[in-house]
């Protein structure tokens, strides 16, 4: 039996453990994973491109687990009333090849790229950072929100979306959690006096949600928004003044906002930063930025904690997803009930 | 919500519709896939490998729909009476990239795998064939009697293994089938006098299951074993007197038989015969040899006809796969039982 972790399974899971706790922990697991980098075996995503979107498969594995991801990109969905990202996870036993855990990872993945940005911002934001912008307000958006305040503690928000429906469903969501928001009436008062900015837009497009002169000294950049090719969200004079963070090289320089700069530009690996071989930020006015893309180790540390805490709350169910023979393990069609014995039960 | 094949599920569902009558429609759904097969984008498969075994996704899609299966390797696993394969396989949507179907994949790549090989025996062998031989009598061995009874009418079969415990669970499996078998005391013995020979065996080694001398003229090869790199079972030889067709040949170079050969050894692609394009057997006494090693496309065939037959007979699930928000698609977050969502129902 393959354990399973429904949409309502991981929703009990994160109002028993408690959000706030929930991202903390996957915090500590992303950290955790991205210190031990060079144990991982990390392929390239398997991407299928059609007109409407793309269909990805991103795996990766250890020496004791497997893990693989399967996740859509199609912008147009939100015109049908669909989701614009939708996604599932298995885990598996690297000895056996059996797979251990199917999980949804929609959530899990909001979940993940909200935790890795605060991990990130931990270790490159300025210690004493109280306030973020968060520039765009669609799914993300709460969970950037909430993982920040978690992780990182902080309450003060100053908030913009181009679209106002998108504003009020964010104040919703955000009401009674303790934050104090501000609704900036456009980008650049939205920046404006904070301490980190969060990017995180919708449209796949290159689009210029920050200018040059938006961004002053000793600023973290949070910039998830610019994450496929053909979509980013930085004026690149901006990444010309910071200093970029990254997760994998060659796959930001092809999908993350540095795909706008030569493939030589400078770029320090977030691993290093974590692992303590590389300083993070090196004095208060340097700008620091993190050019989120999601890889495939992040969804690895989020299905291990996912584990633990089905197996912990009992919020799982399991799956007959695999055929076990009885006896033989060759034996292989005797698992079918097959027209022959079929017909010997009815006979019976 | 996703469509779920449980490995009940398909045992009703192959127990209601009938094993031969599943086993020729999968032949019909290969023939037509295969037919069309520059409409498919067929990635490489995705590899990981570890001491004690094999992961891999192996992708593909049309305009219309996108599947992928997991499917392991590990030899060494039924040592701890664990399977050598398992698998498991999803059916996407195209357009959309939301999962259609999740299904067991064990049972059904033996199904596919069988039906392919009755498929290009169809195409390739004598159309008088009477007789098989069966080499190697492991989990595989059942579904290709069965299958070339359903598809090719081939009652009369020669069996051999190394193994007897295996011979014994074959010889049971098939008893009040209908077949006329004969157990032969080596593999010299069971290829006497037949028109078909399928080389089914399981040892990951390049093996010397057939040697030059017992390939009479005008027989068809359907050798199965011989499906990754290391693993063959027939002496090269042998291979130099056949016409060989395989499915794609940049993988069956690395994963078949012809893995022996060298990079131009001649070979000819089974799509093409099926399609009309090319000859299959061209004379009586002619060799022909499939030398299969499954391709991404059968696996497409056989979801998408178990999507056909599980809703045709209702044996499937529904998984709580997909988040869905409800009205504003951007409202990720809502869909969570949150604390504080959680807190206000405890205190109405």
């Amino acid at each position: 039996m393959v354990q399973f972790i429904s949409v309502s399974d991981i929703s009990r899971i994160i109002a028993e453990v408690g959000i706030d706790d929930v991202l903390r922990q996957l915090a500590e697991h992303l950290e955790e994973d991205f210190r031990r980098w060079p144990e991982f075996d990390c392929a390239p995503r398997l991407a299928n491109h059609s007109p409407k979107g793309v269909i990805e498969l991103m795996p990766t594995s250890d020496a004791d687990h497997y893990a693989f991801k399967y996740v859509n990109g199609h912008p147009y969905n939100k015109t049908q009333g669909l989701q614009t990202v939708v996604a599932l996870g298995l885990l598996a036993d690297v000895a056996t090849g059996y797979p251990l855990l199917l999980s949804e990872m929609t959530i899990l993945t909001a979940m993940r790229t909200a935790a890795m940005s605060a991990v990130a911002a931990r270790a490159l934001a300025r210690p004493d950072s109280r306030t973020m912008a968060i520039i765009g307000l669609g799914a993300q958006s709460e969970f950037q929100a909430t993982a920040f305040r978690a992780i990182l503690g902080i309450e003060n928000l100053q908030v913009y979306d181009i679209d106002p429906a998108a504003t009020t469903k964010f104040m919703a969501n955000m009401e009674g959690r303790g934050f104090h928001i501000t609704v900036a009436e456009d980008a650049a008062s939205a920046v404006m006096g904070v301490d980190i900015i969060t990017t995180v837009t919708a449209d796949k497009a290159h689009a210029t949600i920050l200018s040059d002169n938006m961004v002053g000294s000793g600023i973290h950049l949070n910039a998830v928004g610019g994450d496929c090719p053909g979509k980013t969200e930085l004026q690149r004079e901006i990444l010309n003044r910071s200093t970029v963070f990254v997760e994998l090289p060659e796959q930001t320089r092809i999908e993350g906002e540095i795909q706008q700069m030569p493939a030589d530009f400078p770029v320090i690996e977030l691993w290093r930063v974590l692992a303590g071989d590389l300083p993070g930020r090196t004095h208060r006015d340097e700008i620091t930025l993190f050019d989120s893309v999601g890889v495939a180790i992040e969804d690895f540390s989020a299905l291990r904690l996912m584990r633990k805490l089905s197996i912990q709350t009992g919020h799982h169910q399991s799956l007959d997803l695999i055929a076990e023979p009885e006896g033989d393990s060759r034996n292989l069609f005797g698992v079918l009930d097959t027209p022959r014995t079929t017909l010997e039960k009815v006979a019976a």
